[in-house]
């Protein structure tokens, strides 16, 4: 690939787009401390992405027609059993998260595998098919877990940011399909707060110019972009009106190919290598 | 209750909005640390919210004759004795909110029961109904304060965050209505600021809109919504300049019913039981 | 005083304005850690505050014929020996601001009793009348410091938040006549940032919506608003644009009394005691 | 220099603009810990400022024919070989930004001298004209490396922000030509954002905001104004559409003189000295 690499879409679409949703209801808060099995509120917050806002985006997405991603950790798919079939049945990817959401670089090599593990495991048993793409909690990863998706033959990676374009994110001999994602692409950098650690509070306006300002950016130049949401920050009522405000805008240009991950790694891999 | 649930409100308001004010006072800081007992600055920004702000509050709800609820900690009731009346006499809701603001998550189970029972006491002293209503400080809720709200015999817990509609919070073999909230219908994280823990400077305009549209969809769903605010937050005239504004479009809509959360409780709990 | 209590202004102005500026240069780092004594970035950051703020704000204040109020910590009159004829000569107040920037409640009684004492001489050497107003370093105030206020006999302090307007703070047997601030009043939260505690970066906009309405707000309820900023933050040429603008959007209204704290303290007096 | 000080510049133009540009790439994450070696999504994230960044502000200059000054940490040059030529082949400056981004009131003077040295060899050993310009990383300065620039007989230093022009900053004995920067004209602390440290999500239209009124009161000023950008910050496509649309405003109001900071110390070394 080089600078001027562009990829031809399916039905020759202006435009790839890629709605991804990381449904990390408890798992996020567990995985970053035990003490918040005793935190009611903090749970709450957390199931109020399984139960409000999975419905929200599956109905959205439902009356749009489209497809989308959705990264699920083994612990979700264990403790809400109805989210899997939720996913799967309407057509939508259910991609590999990790299992109780660990930090791939806080971890040791032994829990990063297990991580991988339990979360094919749990996966599977929610009824899940076997993963092809992987993403990693809170994006980072390591040598160790770079060599594992290899060994567990993944498809495609979507947790490094080295480029905005479908790309091969190499290390040492290793190398991995990667679809990018970023932070300014994510919705948890402006809305996420906690009493413990404060956060950002962003005008959801914000959230709509810039996400409307990379999709253009993305459509003038025939790229992919890929968005990232969580259903307990994207599924506030307030916020949940951008994103159906921000996807009839791209249905109204038209010529958008709303795809999931595994089918632009599909597309995009005779390209790259 | 089902995802489709609708609730049918008295008089057939197409809407319910909770107008909910933490008292916290002094107790926010003296329950953070008991340096602050000697932090005059401090101590008088709280203040502001029994000087300033809950008059400004108080006369709104009896310009626009609006029912609301005020969760004041037990230390506020005692240090500052013309509140609970101030709040009763003009119709309100007075609920518990714990008695010199600990977090329950950060305090013994022994520490939970004194502040439940402290805070009880004090309210009584100062000539409050005996509240039917819980919020937990900072939100955050353990199982052990669940289990003394339930043999308490609370109506209603107002700490978590599980949907944007009343519901049954459950744990364990426990359960109690809950009405629940969100830091995104709440002005602390937009608006408090500290010289030792920083925090966020939001435009003023951003809680108009939000907030606007949170009620916009809870409207469109036949839903109830809760906003919860602070005496010395919003009660700065800059701040409550917006809330008069966001008010006055509600009741321009008309067909919203502002009820106390104790009469929401009351209206929900034969659906949701 | 009541809460109905309202001031009349002289030559019956709607509403009293100060704008007062808080001189810290170098002893706002310094105060914080003597680490910063060979941080030449972070002392050229501070300087600049003297170097091109102070121009700024004393010319726009003399074009405008506005009185202010400047608290200069002693550090800042010794280092910088221009800074207080500056002010001096063009007909503003000095106030004292501590000597080093030392938090009162950070330090000993000793040390706040050193900084009040060292922050006079500083002041006294550099040729400024004896201050009769105080306001303390990144307002906090203590007992001692309150005591100590009350025996230097101190007209007035501007450290406190009880009110928006001016009242008396009380703390055992101890009062003053506050003239008080607030974080929302203040340029520092929404534009402070440094590489190592982060800060915002707010829309000038916000800053200048936000003081607007509580200018509004205090002209309609004929009160007095304290403006509080800092040379270094404020004399960044756009948001000094943001500054004029406001300044002149206020003589527009006219009507406006822009007082020296001094002579807000000595209006006010005889209303309060 | 008096606070009046104005100077003339080349053909007459009414301001002087300065683009720069910090290459941090790894060495932004690599200096602050080596942990960050095996966190392959940090490191990625870093390179797209090489791999999309670079290409996109390289064009658009090259497209408006424009020049600017690019500090590259001697760590960068090594590690992306392509870096040095891509400035140096379309006529910008490079400058020095030490070797792999320590703060240097962070590390000991032989560490400074270190970075000092590996910077200077990366750069020569990359095929860069020997750099008369410094940057120190993350903009602080000690007075061991100030006194190593004076010996290294660097033209200018550009980390200070004594002034908004042109100015001689001094410590001791020492002294040298400080072109200033100011955090507020930097895109970092208004984008930055990480997993662990957390960070501002503004507006990109804030950005376009604040530096045209900075530009807009430098031109009425007949100053000098420096913006300082990150590849891998200002190099998304939503804010590089910002600095595309910034930059063209300015080449509408034409009479701009677009300069490389070695050549604006060259033109006011004269007047200042």
């Amino acid at each position: 690939m080089t600078a001027e690499t562009v990829f031809e879409w399916p039905g020759g679409a202006a435009v790839a787009v890629s709605l991804t949703f990381d449904v990390d209801a408890d798992s996020g808060f567990l995985g970053d401390s035990p003490a918040y099995a005793r935190r009611l509120t903090s749970l709450s917050e957390a199931r109020f992405g399984i139960v409000r806002g999975m419905p929200r985006i599956i109905a959205l997405l439902e009356e749009r027609a489209l497809d989308a991603s959705f990264f699920v950790p083994g612990h979700t798919a264990a403790t809400y059993p109805e989210v899997v079939p939720m996913i799967a049945e309407t057509g939508h990817e259910i991609g590999h998260h990790g299992h109780i959401h660990l930090r791939t670089d806080k971890v040791s090599t032994a829990e990063q595998r297990e991580e991988l593990h339990l979360g094919f495991e749990a996966l599977e048993a929610a009824g899940a098919p076997r993963p092809v793409g992987y993403r990693s909690p809170a994006w980072e990863m390591t040598p160790e877990t770079l060599r594992m998706l290899i060994d567990a033959g993944f498809a495609y990676d979507s947790s490094c940011m080295g480029d905005d374009r479908p790309y091969i994110e190499r290390y040492e001999d290793m190398s991995i399909l990667e679809l990018p994602v970023h932070w300014s692409l994510d919705d948890w950098p402006r809305f996420g707060w906690s009493i413990d650690l404060g956060g950002n509070v962003a005008d959801t306006n914000e959230l709509y110019e810039t996400w409307l300002a990379e999709y253009r950016a993305a459509r003038e130049g025939g790229r992919h972009v890929i968005f990232t949401m969580h259903p307990e920050v994207i599924g506030r009522a307030s916020r949940f009106a951008v994103l159906e405000r921000l996807v009839d805008t791209m249905l109204e240009d038209g010529d958008v190919w709303f795809a999931r991950l595994d089918a632009v790694a599909e597309h995009v891999r005779p390209v790259l290598t």
